[in-house]
């Protein structure tokens, strides 16, 4: 927090942390209301943080916005924050425990002035909840703002954005650690793992734990890789070895997503959200209804009745989405027309160009996928949007289902339909390897390039704006403008892009591994480049995200297990159906097909024993835990034979 | 706890509630010492209980053993128990709290003098509880056995039981009580459902767990029964509606196995054990090891490592229970040569004599499989006391999984021999009805009547003695003697056979009910016995069992899981298999077989989705949860918050 601290209403300088924006034309009551508010002291029911008007840019007479405000907060609110959000710290003895203000000298790295105690991305998450749980009193709407209505307890910001006024609520980057994160991370050219400590520092945990997943998953599908070489350059068609290689395949997709688990649960308790308890859940900024009241907190609400919601999902929402699924067939339809016709091209005259053209259908038909997958993504989020879910976490689950379902449908439908319909592993392969192929390269331009040359454009116009006005001396921004620079920033959407991905990726290597082993090749190459595009767009083109304290992947984890799961299927499927395993029964397809389904039986029930037999939890993380809860049991005892002594000195 | 009171040492009355009876060898010193410490105050480390011996029986020349002691309490101290134990109790809003002290008077039913606001059985397992937790100070071991070592902080309870010098200790049964309570349980005929309320006030939650479930389950199947019934009076061989009741049954199964967990939810909610939480689990008294620490507590406590009863578990147990599998198998076969045999002797003289022979191997190999699941239930206790594990919970585990599946292979063996390798379905059906019918009555003799006989036998006697002694005006047996009738009978040994003879009993039910649809009946009218027979034996067979805060029935809901799910597989191969299937893919066997493992996946992925759609808690319920959350929460930050206000007070 060494930046260029600014100056406050009052006269003391503070660290700028957050960026609030408000729309234009908000109304000067309503900003000058919403400062006192976040001003005001605690026990007044205010935020009690530093909030400060941003200085005017260098050319000031364009059409900026002048509604752009700093906050910051004192030492002492932010380590009361930190109580607040149940924040959970390395102690003395090296345990992670609840921080308190009464025994914060007994937390490591707590030094008398507290610098570094939290981190930058800490003190940011502080203040967007103090923010957040900034309620109203008694007013009944935002003055000069009527269309906004409060009630007492409504969360002010929550209202200010679900109504447009405000604009957006952001933290800060900050530069120098930026610049140290970025060279540690994807500048130098390294043998080294990531950073993720200093990832989780920067950005918290959740960006921490897809890094880290990512990483590990890449780990993960190297022994499939590398055994999957030799597989591809030696013997193309030799089944016999195959059922080793898809039986190994299906175990170490097990075994690896166990493993995640509790590497996961390490990395979770190291940073102190593994038993961090999730605070009571607020209504979502977008969430309307009748003003009722709430049946848990007794406070007044909006109120929408399930019945209601549950009619738009199945009567809309469903139909909707299986009409798009029936859409994605008819396309995928259509692929097949335009591969028979370019094949009786190709029969008719095999030269190279008709060669080439063999491949083109499959290249089309990878691009219209994302294009549906691009266009269906936005359709969900509309609707789920307009299912009104009360809660982040409901609509958050609601909205991966339904894309979910699609993109899994979308991109393997034609892959399902070559291997068990037409039976052409020919084909499979082919369509396989294009489809994959062209979709990461795809990806990694839609997702990284395409916005960083745009990021890239703005960013040299505000700096030459800034070199025609006066000639800097330091290279550096001022504040006024790099804050600009920041706001105008795409935002980053959250993991949800990136997981689905590498859950798609994670597809195209199980389902049908047994058929093209280099797969796991092409999709660890993918994945070393997509370590650094994604730490390159966090870093460079994307604003700076709020850290989301995450103990896991969460949905994703079912996802990828639900997965592994259709892989058992697919793959004793595919090897069931190889002319080599055929062999053995010449006699009796029946046969064939009752070993198959038998030992895809069994695997399937070995997986699920394997589940069940792997802790999630590292041991020596449980027995942390546990140690953690005997010494709170241990302490209420304690405190309640202390109190049952005093209470029977009072009787006597 | 109006029955016949006793005098304290210090001269006042109290109410016996517990009894415990010490080695009749045991030294005088050892008896002084044990009776001191549970007397003395708990500042002292004490139990602060009231202790007392029982007076000498009417014939005390006979060899009789003076060393029964009944406990007691007062009146704050079980108050003070009940906080320690974590007793939830109804609060004057409605909900379920954890009970304290300082606001005693905010439950409900609390009155000024207390009567009736614990139940018998809770204080008696508020007894049990300071007696177990009485703890070691400084003595090396027992005074006067030198053998029964001890450390600080041992529980002093434990390490006598393991020495033998406790005998037993279990709570009294309340006569006045328990007859009403068996009055209105089994003795009257009725169209009522069983008082469950009365049953959890009176013997705990987990016996009411256990008889809820069983009355649930026995609902559940009667539309299963019902539509049962016509399947076997008219369309014995129709095998297209055998489909439609099959899928029935299997979706059904499903669906019931999910809403009793709603169900017990609810029922446990009332109970106030659904948020009780788990006090820190000790050794179980038989675990023995080289004194080290706890890495959790941080106290001396024997250790034994993990990796050597991993060993002894997958060096000795595993292959044990593998012997014991092909044991089984084996006896099944010389079963097979057995029916054979008797198969022929009916084919060469069809006379009504042979035609009951023709019964006979499946009535004797019944009776093998009862008496083969007894002995190994007695090798797996052994085996699993000896695998040393450190905790109740992980024996329990190991013993449940042992004796589970040897079950399970031993009693569906044979069935699935006939159903999938001899294809037998006339023999499958009779098999299953003599395997089912035989292990019925089997049981209900072993379990209920037989030690009735033989306890009615030894109050007879005790009765007779009483009378010879002095003719009673009153009927009842003065307390001495009846706390040594008590003392003298069986000792119940927990809800563990119950439970597996009904997972037995479902299934016989749900693996082959497209066979023989009967079955269900069969067991609804066990059932009905069931409750009658198991009642009986609670109220008058066994001593009163100390009660056991269950919140769930535990592993048994994943035993019913996993039989439902296997039970998928059995009967789409059965229907599979059968005729009329048959005959609707006449050129191909390979369609068919095909469709059957398309429609058992999709069956099995309903299932599943059911399963994670159906949540395991009522919404009223969940609400209720998560308002006593967040009123703690709340309460935790109003009191933060009263203490920086303090803190800010003392800095200014």
């Amino acid at each position: 927090m060494q930046r260029g601290s600014s100056v406050d209403s009052s006269g003391s300088r503070f660290t700028p942390l957050v960026v609030v924006e408000l729309a234009s034309n908000t109304k000067e009551e309503a900003v000058a209301w919403l400062l006192s508010r976040i001003r005001d002291q605690q026990q007044n029911g205010g935020a009690e943080l530093f909030v400060e008007q941003l200085g005017p840019g260098i050319d000031a007479q364009e059409k900026e916005n002048p509604n752009i405000f700093l906050v910051g907060a004192s030492w002492q609110r932010l380590l009361s924050g930190a109580e607040d959000v149940g924040l959970f710290k390395e102690y003395s003895d090296g345990s992670m425990r609840g921080f308190t203000r009464a025994n914060k000298h007994n937390f490591k790295d707590f030094n008398g002035d507290g610098d570094d105690f939290l981190s930058m991305a800490e003190c940011q998450y502080i203040i967007k909840h103090e923010l957040e749980t900034l309620r109203a009193k008694d007013e009944t709407h935002v003055p000069g703002h009527s269309q906004a209505k409060l009630y007492p307890g409504k969360s002010i910001i929550r209202r200010l954005l679900s109504k447009g006024i405000l604009v957006q609520i952001f933290p800060l980057h900050e530069k120098e650690e930026l610049k140290k994160l970025s060279f540690s991370w994807y500048k130098k050219v390294k043998l080294s793992l990531q950073p993720l400590d200093d990832i989780r520092h920067y950005y918290g945990e959740g960006q921490a734990l897809y890094f880290g997943f990512l990483e590990y998953f890449t780990f993960a599908l190297v022994p499939m890789a590398l055994i999957g070489v030799p597989y591809y350059l030696f013997d193309w068609e030799d089944y016999d070895k195959y059922v080793v290689f898809a039986v190994f395949n299906l175990i170490w997709c097990t075994v690896i997503l166990e493993l995640w688990k509790r590497f996961s649960a390490s990395l979770a308790y190291r940073w102190g959200t593994l038993s961090r308890k999730k605070a009571f859940e607020e209504p979502r900024p977008g969430f309307h209804g009748v003003l009722g009241f709430n049946p848990v907190t007794g406070r007044e609400e909006p109120v929408y009745p399930t019945a209601k919601r549950h009619l738009r999902i199945y009567l809309v929402s469903l139909p909707f989405v299986l009409l798009c699924l029936y859409l994605s067939l008819y396309v995928m339809m259509i692929y097949f027309h335009m591969e028979g016709w370019a094949l009786t091209i190709h029969d008719e005259d095999p030269t190279f160009w008709t060669g080439i053209l063999l491949f083109i259908p499959s290249i089309i038909y990878a691009v219209v996928i994302e294009i549906m997958n691009l266009i269906y993504r936005y359709a969900a989020e509309f609707l789920t949007e307009w299912e009104n879910h009360r809660l982040e976490s409901s609509y958050q689950n609601h909205l991966v289902l339904k894309v979910l379902v699609f993109n899994f449908f979308n991109c393997f439908a034609s892959l399902f339909y070559i291997a068990f319909v037409m039976q052409d592993m020919v084909l499979l392969r082919q369509s396989l390897a294009t489809l994959l192929i062209t979709s990461q390269i795809l990806n990694q331009f839609m997702e990284a390039f395409l916005p960083y040359w745009l990021q890239r454009r703005r960013n040299k116009k505000v700096i030459r704006k800034v070199q025609k006005q006066k000639t800097l001396e330091e290279k550096e921004l001022p504040l006024e403008e790099q804050v600009r620079l920041e706001a105008d920033m795409s935002t980053y959407l959250g993991t949800f892009d990136d997981y689905l991905e590498l859950f798609l990726l994670f597809g195209y290597v199980s389902l049908f591994s047994c058929v093209y082993p280099l797969a796991a090749v092409l999709v660890v190459l993918n994945n070393i480049t997509e370590v650094y595009s994604d730490a390159f767009k966090m870093c460079r083109v994307f604003k700076r995200p709020f850290s989301d304290p995450a103990a896991n992947i969460g949905v994703w984890q079912l996802a990828f297990e639900a997965m592994s799961v259709i892989a058992v299927v697919t793959n004793c499927a595919l090897i069931g159906m190889s002319p080599q395993v055929k062999a053995y029964f010449p006699d009796s397809e029946t046969q064939l097909i009752l070993w198959t389904v038998a030992i895809e039986h069994g695997l399937l029930a070995f997986k699920f024993i394997l589940t069940f037999l792997i802790p999630d939890v590292p041991k020596h993380i449980q027995i942390k835990l546990s140690r953690l809860e005997f010494e709170s049991l241990e302490a209420l005892k304690k405190k309640k034979m202390l109190e049952a002594v005093e209470l029977s000195k009072t009787f006597q």
